[in-house]
């Protein structure tokens, strides 16, 4: 990749016209109208933090950070998610506030570029955080509101992956003591869901037969409930089983919710390790390789921030789902907004200006007025369909 | 001032909790719709740019720009306003578009930490941008557009200062030509609004009585359209002159907006030299030391971007004036939207996770959702002034 040319962009970053703002601002109220209807209320935090801060309690690599100095040599960071600035928040402005404590956000974060071509170094997020309630009644509320939030985005037809960080955990070291590479190989694999490389990493490592039978089955642990008492079957695990449990309960107060025909239970599927430390769940629109959200408990983050606490959450990705309606073409009724162009002779220019004023009272108007004379030439009627106009009103 | 501690936030950057988000999401949405009803259509550009193309064109100065460098090693900014982006913008992605373009704008920009105390390094703008317009119509409708922003934002009294670069330019070059050095110092006493300093360099610099009267009268030209005639008593040189007939022509236009009860002309206002190239205005709400608006016209900032062409814009300062209005008391009525929390008895669990979402369809109602139990205390109605609900539905 070259060098970009001056009077280019950064790479990575994009600018939005008019038409990419509209959606983008039509979604981002939809989705925080349907997030404050759940008691959500949003919250804004700064985009410069604390590298030490922040930074370390990020789910983001150190090389993904965008990094700069401050005047007094303290390393900041532009914030690459919401949820750690909102710990930040919830340990610190809001420490009086008792828990539980449910906030919700529409921001832009930052990645420094990564390998992979076209992924955007600045992108939106509108998410929820649920601080301070670690029954599945949470986990289930966080799920269902993530169903309620896609569907305010105007995504149709989407499913949402439901998993367990602790399920594999525990089966891996109840089933491989002795292989604690083998493990961490494993875990890798499905982060990046190559199941072939995870069967390989079984064949590699001489595992007994019998193991590698049941570490491979899991591979075909998706699907409704009855997975989660095929899991059951496979282990005796305490983490293992308590993480099934949990689940089963999260499934069951989804039913509540009437969406778990929205929802699969996906055991291969693994957030971040280091990061989440119960249910992870993700969503995909059909047809599309990438998640549109993703969630999950992180019990550990807000401890490090001096307020033990457990926390679950989710974000859109918001650009990804407008790129994704785009290709929908369903509801893309245009704003019935009627752009009215008053033109008028220098000699007219007081009542033109006081007519388009009036006309700006109105509702769904946008009204444009220009002077004509010799310098600037009169629009006329006849191209109508040529410019920008829904009418032209001309003074003369 | 001392080192930030960790587990803070940096120097001069905020959060803002649930009540401010929902103040300052309502100045936004009133203020981008009032400029859309005026044709002015919103774009967003990155956060990030190159230091050589929008760094260099922006009206800040180096040392309060953030920068960093990318992974080539090119310095990047964090866009510290948005008039270069939308002009890089004009330029590039929209050179296609005909001229005049009017473009609207809500962003954070970010300034590194000024010397007084108190001054945020990031905040928002809302404002405009109106390329390829020369015309004293032109910087009316720009003005007359801050005006009806400023009172869609919520400022009830205010006033609007009308200037000229070009007047002071004109009359200096006429009145000093002999003291090069002391025109900056003038300028600079004016640009500071120090008006003891600037008689004081008159005296200085020995400079002829009738001159030094002259420059002296000019602090006194604040006023109405009046204001204009005294101007041209005082100089004959052209490029002060024409400026004059300009500032006449504008106010002429403003009447048919019917504004000119918010506009006051003062002479003395100077933007920044090196930036604007005619017109400048400030906007001051009652009892305020500082702005709350500013713009002015930058004719020569698109042809640093390759598309020659005049312009014209200004911004609010949105952070100061949700200072402002949080002082005034009025127009404080909460939004009426009421807060209900539906708590559940574990064997409820459907019924209350139901009506919840019933409840939810309807409009102006937040409704949270609580399971209670030995774990987790169901809240009395008795105690609903205490807490953070307007009613407590409870399924036992």
């Amino acid at each position: 990749m070259s060098k970009p040319k001056v009077f280019e962009k950064p790479v990575g970053v994009k600018d939005l016209l008019p038409e990419a703002v509209e959606r983008l601002r039509q979604l981002e109220a939809n989705v925080l109208e349907c997030m404050r209807r759940w008691g959500y209320r949003e919250i804004m935090t700064p985009t410069l933090e604390f590298y030490d801060t922040v930074g370390m309690a990020s789910a983001t690599t150190d090389k993904k950070l965008f990094k700069l100095l401050d005047r007094w040599g303290t390393t900041l960071v532009m914030r690459s998610d919401m949820t750690a600035p909102i710990a930040r928040v919830v340990a610190s402005l809001l420490r009086d506030m008792s828990l539980p404590i449910r906030l919700s956000y529409h921001a832009n974060v930052f990645r420094a570029i990564e390998e992979e071509a076209g992924r955007s170094s600045e992108f939106f997020q509108t998410g929820v955080e649920l601080v301070g309630d670690a029954s599945a009644e949470a986990d289930a509320e966080v799920v269902a509101l993530s169903i309620a939030s896609i569907k305010a985005a105007g995504v149709r037809k989407f499913r949402v992956a439901l998993g367990h960080v602790a399920f594999l955990n525990g089966l891996l070291e109840e089933t491989l003591p002795q292989y604690p590479e083998a493990q961490i190989e494993l875990k890798e694999c499905l982060l990046r869901r190559d199941y072939v490389g995870y069967r390989a990493v079984l064949r590699r490592h001489a595992i007994p037969q019998v193991t590698r039978h049941s570490l491979e089955s899991i591979l075909r642990l998706r699907g409704g409930r009855e997975v989660c008492e095929q899991a059951l079957a496979l282990t005796q695990h305490p983490v293992a089983t308590s993480a099934i449990r949990h689940l089963i309960d999260v499934w069951d107060a989804l039913e509540a919710y009437d969406v778990v025909n929205f929802i699969i239970i996906d055991l291969t599927m693994n957030g971040d390790f280091n990061y989440y430390t119960g249910l992870t769940f993700e969503g995909y629109a059909s047809d599309l390789g990438f998640p549109v959200l993703s969630g999950g408990r992180y019990d550990k983050l807000l401890e490090f921030f001096g307020r033990p606490a457990p926390a679950t959450g989710f974000s859109l990705k918001t650009n990804r789902i407008l790129e994704y309606l785009a290709t929908c073409q369903t509801n893309q009724h245009e704003p019935s907004i009627e752009r009215i162009l008053v033109q008028y002779h220098p000699a007219r220019r007081l009542e033109a200006i006081r007519f388009a004023g009036e006309l700006r009272m109105k509702p769904n108007i946008e009204v444009t007025t220009m002077r004509y004379d010799l310098a600037q030439q009169r629009i006329e009627h006849d191209s109508l369909q040529e410019s920008n106009y829904h009418r032209i009103l001309t003074f003369e």
